[in-house]
This record gives C-alpha cells, sequence and structure tokens, in this order.
C-alpha cells in the first residue's frame, strides 16, 4: 500500500507525509542507499538512530548476491538485513546500463531486455521488466521501481540525439507497460513508481510523463539526471518536469545529489532523494558540514580540537571526536573513520531534510533556503 | 596510582580486582588492543557496552602518528581516542623489534638503545629507554611497560641460543633499570610494569625476574612468548614462570593469545591478557564462539538462519544478524562484516574472562575449564 498526503506548500515545495507497509515516511525526505543490503559501514542501528526513515537496496546487486533464493527463504529483504522500516528498490536498469563499457559493449539491449554477463560469476543473464518485478517481489519491497533504459548523457564522447533520446524513452514507456502487467500479477500490497526518462529534451520528458500518467501509479520518478551532464542541464529538466508530476503523488529525483541539489530539488517540488554520496564521500574524508565541505586529510585539521560541525548532534559531532582524531584515523587508514565518517554525513543529510521539513511546516521556507546558502557559503 | 587485591585463588588461578587512575578492572582481564588509538572497526561506546575495563595502544605506532605535539596538546590518549577508562601502553620495543627484516637488519640494537628509520617518513630515530618512558607520561597511560629487547625464537631460522638468549635478557634488564630512573623523574601517578625476558630457557627466565623483583615494580608481564615457538615450549614457560611472579602483583602475559591460550593462562596464575586475535581475525572472517571457531567465507552459512553464536548477547547475536547475512556481507566485502564481526570476537573474549571471574568466584573453575573444553570440541 502507499497513501501520500500534501500537508502544506510553499511555491513549488511540498511538505508530505507518505504511508507504506512498514511504516511512515515524512517527506521531503531523503533516503540512504544500502546497495547489497548494507548501507555502508554503518549498522542499522545508528540509521534508526539518526532517524533515517526509509532505505534503498539495489535489485540488481542483490539479485547477484545473495541471490533470490536465500532472499525468498528470509521472506524479503527487511528481515535479512535487519531493517523493519520502508525499504525502496531500484529497477536494475541502471546497474544493468552501468555494466557497459563507456562505447556501450558489454551488454545487449533488446526491445525484450537486457542480456548481459554476470560479473560475479560470468553467468549469461537476462533482465526484463518481468524479471525486474519478480526479483522486486521476492524482496518485498515496499516501492517497487519499474525497469527502465536510463538514457545516457553520452556515449564515448558522443552526446545523445534527440531521436536517440526517444528511441530510448519510449522502450522505458513500453517496459513501464509491461512492469504494471507483471507487478499486477502479484499478490503484495507494495507500490511501483513510473520513472519519467527523456533525457536533457524537454518535450521528451513530456512525452514520457503523459504515457506514464496513463498507467496511474502510486508515485512518479525523474530518471536519467545527474548522469554526467552539465548542472544547468540538470536544473533545467528538474524544474521543468518536477513541477509537471502529479501533484497528489510522490515526487522522486533519482541518484541526486550534493546538499545543494536537494534544497534546489525540494524547491523544484520534489519529495524523495536518493545518493550515494555522503557514504561515497565519507570514505573518501569528505565531509559535509552546515559550513561548507571539509576535508579530513587536510593538514590543517592535525591538532583541531573541535568537532566536524558545532551545530550537529551526530555520534561523530557529539560523542567528541575532534577532527584532529579524525584525521589521524584517516590518515592511518583506520576503519574507525569512514565508519564516524559515513554516520556524520548521513546524519548531516537526513537532518537537512528535517529543517526543510521544519522549515516548510512554520511557512518560513524560502528564509531556510537564504540561510542555508549563506551557511554553506561561509566555509567550515 | 595501582592497587590490587588477590580476592580468592584455585589451585594457580587468581580472581582479582586492580584499581588504577582511570577505574577499577577485575580480573582475570582481556584488554583489546587499539594500536593507533582506536580498536580497529569498533565503536569506544561498543566497547563499553561489552564490558572492556582497560585497553591497549602502542606507544611506537602513536608515536609515529599523530605524533607527541598532538597527544601532548591533548593532554594524552584518553580525551585524543575518547576512552575514559584505563589504558595500558606497551614501550615500543616489540615493534622497534618487528621493523627489522628477518635477518635482524633495518634496526641497530646497542647498550643505549634502537637507531630505526621511519616507516612513516623515514626519519632517522633512536628510541631509547627513557625516550619510551617519556613518550608513555604525554600518553599517560595508567600502566606503563619498561622498554625491553624481545628474544626472538628464531633470525631467520637460527634458534636462538642460550647465549643469546642471555646477552637479550641482561640488555632488557639493565634497560629496565634505566626506565625506573626515568619514569621516576616524572610526577605521574602511573604504574611501571617490569618484562620478564629469558627465551625458552628456565633459569633465564629465573634470572630476569629476579632482578626485576629488586626494582620492586607494581606489576609484571611475560613477554617473548607467541613469537613462533611450538606450543609446548610456550605452555613449558609460561607454567614455570607465571606462579614465581610476585603473588601480590598483578601478572600480564604478553600478546597471547587463542581462547584455550587464555584458559591456559588463568590456570597458570596469569590475570592479564591481551592480542589483535580477537579483532584481526574478525577482518579475515574467523569468529569465534563457545563451540567453537567458524569461518564465514564458508559457503555452508549461505543460507544459514542462525546467529554466530547462540548463547552469545553481542550486538552481532542478539541483533538478530544471520550467518547467511554475515557470510553474504564477507563476500561482498562490506564494511559491516568486520565492524560486526569484530564486535562479535571481542564480547566472545571479554565475556570468556567474565565467565572466567564468576567461576572463581563460585569456586568452581575447574569444573568451568573441563565444560570449556567440551564447548569449544563439539564445533558450530
Amino acid at each position: 500500500m502507499l497513501t501520500f498526503e500534501v500537508l502544506t506548500t510553499q511555491g513549488q515545495a511540498r511538505r508530505g507525509r507518505m504511508t507504506l507497509n512498514h511504516g511512515v515516511v515524512e517527506t521531503p525526505i531523503f533516503m540512504p542507499v544500502g546497495t547489497y543490503g548494507t548501507v555502508k559501514g554503518v549498522m542499522p542501528s545508528a540509521l534508526e538512530d539518526m532517524g533515517a526513515q526509509i532505505i534503498l537496496g539495489n535489485t540488481f546487486h542483490l539479485w547477484m548476491r545473495p541471490g533470490l533464493d536465500v532472499l525468498e527463504q528470509f521472506g524479503g529483504l527487511h528481515r535479512f538485513e535487519r531493517w523493519n522500516k520502508p525499504i525502496l528498490t531500484d529497477s536494475g536498469g541502471f546497474q544493468v546500463w552501468s555494466l557497459g563499457n563507456s562505447d556501450g559493449s558489454g551488454r545487449k539491449i533488446s526491445e525484450e531486455g537486457v542480456k548481459f554477463s554476470s560479473p560475479v560469476n560470468g553467468d549469461k543473464l537476462f533482465m526484463t521488466p518481468e524479471v525486474s518485478m519478480q526479483i522486486q517481489r521476492t524482496l518485498n519491497s515496499d516501492i517497487v521501481m519499474q525497469f527502465d533504459e536510463c538514457t545516457p548523457y553520452d556515449t564515448a564522447g558522443h552526446i545523445t540525439t534527440e531521436d536517440e533520446a526517444r528511441r530510448s524513452m519510449a522502450l522505458s514507456a513500453r517496459w513501464a507497460r509491461r512492469c504494471v502487467d507483471e507487478f499486477a500479477r502479484g499478490e503484495n500490497l507494495n507500490a511501483l513508481f513510473g520513472i519519467v526518462q527523456g533525457g536533457m529534451f524537454e518535450s521528451l520528458r513530456d512525452e514520457s510523463l503523459a504515457s506514464l500518467v496513463e498507467l496511474d501509479l502510486p508515485g512518479y520518478a525523474i530518471g536519467g539526471l545527474s548522469v554526467g551532464e552539465p548542472k544547468e542541464d540538470m536544473l533545467r529538466v528538474l524544474h521543468h518536469t518536477a513541477p509537471k508530476l502529479p501533484a497528489h503523488k510522490p515526487r522522486y529525483l533519482m541518484g541526486v545529489g550534493t546538499p545543494e541539489d536537494l534544497v534546489e530539488g525540494v524547491s523544484a517540488g520534489i519529495d524523495m532523494f536518493d545518493c550515494v554520496m555522503p557514504t561515497r564521500n565519507a570514505r573518501n574524508g569528505h565531509l559535509f558540514t552546515r559550513f561548507g565541505d571539509l576535508r579530513l586529510r587536510n593538514s590543517r585539521y592535525k591538532s583541531d580540537e573541535g568537532p566536524i560541525d558545532p551545530t550537529c548532534s551526530c555520534q561523530a559531532c557529539a560523542g567528541g571526536f575532534s577532527r584532529a582524531y579524525l584525521h589521524h584515523l584517516e590518515r592511518c587508514g583506520e576503519m574507525l573513520a569512514p565508519m564516524l565518517a559515513s554516520i556524520h554525513n548521513l546524519h548531516y543529510y537526513l537532518n537537512l531534510m528535517r529543517e526543510i521539513r521544519d522549515a516548510l511546516d512554520a511557512g518560513r521556507f524560502d528564509a531556510f533556503v537564504a540561510q542555508f546558502k549563506a551557511d554553506r557559503a561561509r566555509g567550515v
């Protein structure tokens, strides 16, 4: 099941509430990414402590490992990974697409689906809209994403033309119908989202959306952004598309992005975000703070007794771990560095969304955005 | 300060209580190793939760990174690494010794001390008993270890002769006096332990001990075991030496060992142990359980819904994480695998010592040892 209610709006920005099989999600929300059934370096209990409401799993990766037999035995992903709140899974489309080389070789896309070799054991595999739905049903995802082709921004330097983007978008649209049919065969009570494609072309985005709206899905996502395009193209397509997504249904901007991107996305009317950036950057010593980003390896932090972010209440900052200590752990390659950094960055993202929700509740979203930009520009 | 009280004994085994500047330590005790100011992969809060009473730091490593300037600024290691309970630091002797190649080249040992090149930046450095005491004073370690030469079992295949072991032991004994002198110059209230050397030779162990007892130190350690010698040599020297250490002072067996070694050590009269085995093995998917050891990578665990150890109350076992899930995380190289495995293994070691203390309190240590051996032999 999925119910969604828009509680209040300011401009395009929306404050909402979504109810799923495994719980309630207050929006706008950031969803930590747990590719292989674990948000990298973070205990499920720590995710709960920092207020995570819903996390992602990756259909493609979980299909490869541990495999469907194990996930079926556990009755889905929740019990396997010890997470009892909602889970969203992607469709596997992006991963199958990423498997190819930059010139597109290494996997073969046809009307039927995508043929590729398992990166784990070389087995020849065939991913189709139907297979994606079956896997996500086994995972028992609260939110199931349609199988789509992620239209690339460029392929080996060749920027995707409008004709190419149209063909790709139309294929995703046909796959969406097959997903709906296969999804309907199951008895599960989860929610299937459609994904708007169309590359950098507004008219194609409109066409894609129109065909998906016909399917009357419980939620809609914008795919194919943050795939290498210039920032201004991303913002142009975002601001064109997001406000046109059905107003009474949740809107999800896939794979985006920086803290600035999230604020921009909310301003454009987006309700849901996911991105590997907080955890991936954490593992590279790149920390997000209210006053800009901080690179742990910088020797200026060698003897800095302060916390990562004096305004942060995460386990790292409130726990009294100093920048000097984290700098030291990072230099020594100690696991505790990515552990604390991942907790901090995820807490930063989740707290940013909490502050956005509070600002929307209080009717002061514009003032929040101005303060956010001023704070981030200040520098650590 | 250090006060030590033997509460009860059974055979050679002792149940004791040690009071240090940063708290009380119930013995026999296992001390998790935090080489670079972090027990690898484990939050300080998790260490407290699992009942760790005292942890180790490595003088040599901390001297290299973060360096004495930073540690001095933080007033010692406790505040830097966010651990407010007792800390024991080794002297750096073992590490300086390990720096050399297997033929002994790469560092130069003289009466004065050890010349070597920094493994971090190549700087020529000189470690002496005085320098070791000064560093450990900066660290503000509750228990300071004397600077010694760890007599090798063999050097490039040549087994250390009695003459070589005597020369090495005598050097460590002279260094002990210099440590006492330098230690006395400080105003710190911590405790300096002597280290009994002498290789595999009982008479040399006796000589070493006699010279250290003259110094009337607050505690005594057995060094130079678990350095590659056959197990029967280790046990022979342990059972010869441990009962001769002053009865009213804490006895510490350095760098040992397996769960079986710990039980054996307690039987021989040892009060304190440290070893990297629980954390290092955890990172290799080697888990300790009541019923024997478990190798996570074994495919027999692929769909095993049970916990690592059904009798364990650690965050991994009580948290409901299955062997199948841990096997999956391990296969995928996910950080959560060593995180949960490290928590489990340390909990296993700390709980083993807790059970030993309870058995000694209840006057049933022999029965405990018999049950321990039967359980461990049962197999997982």
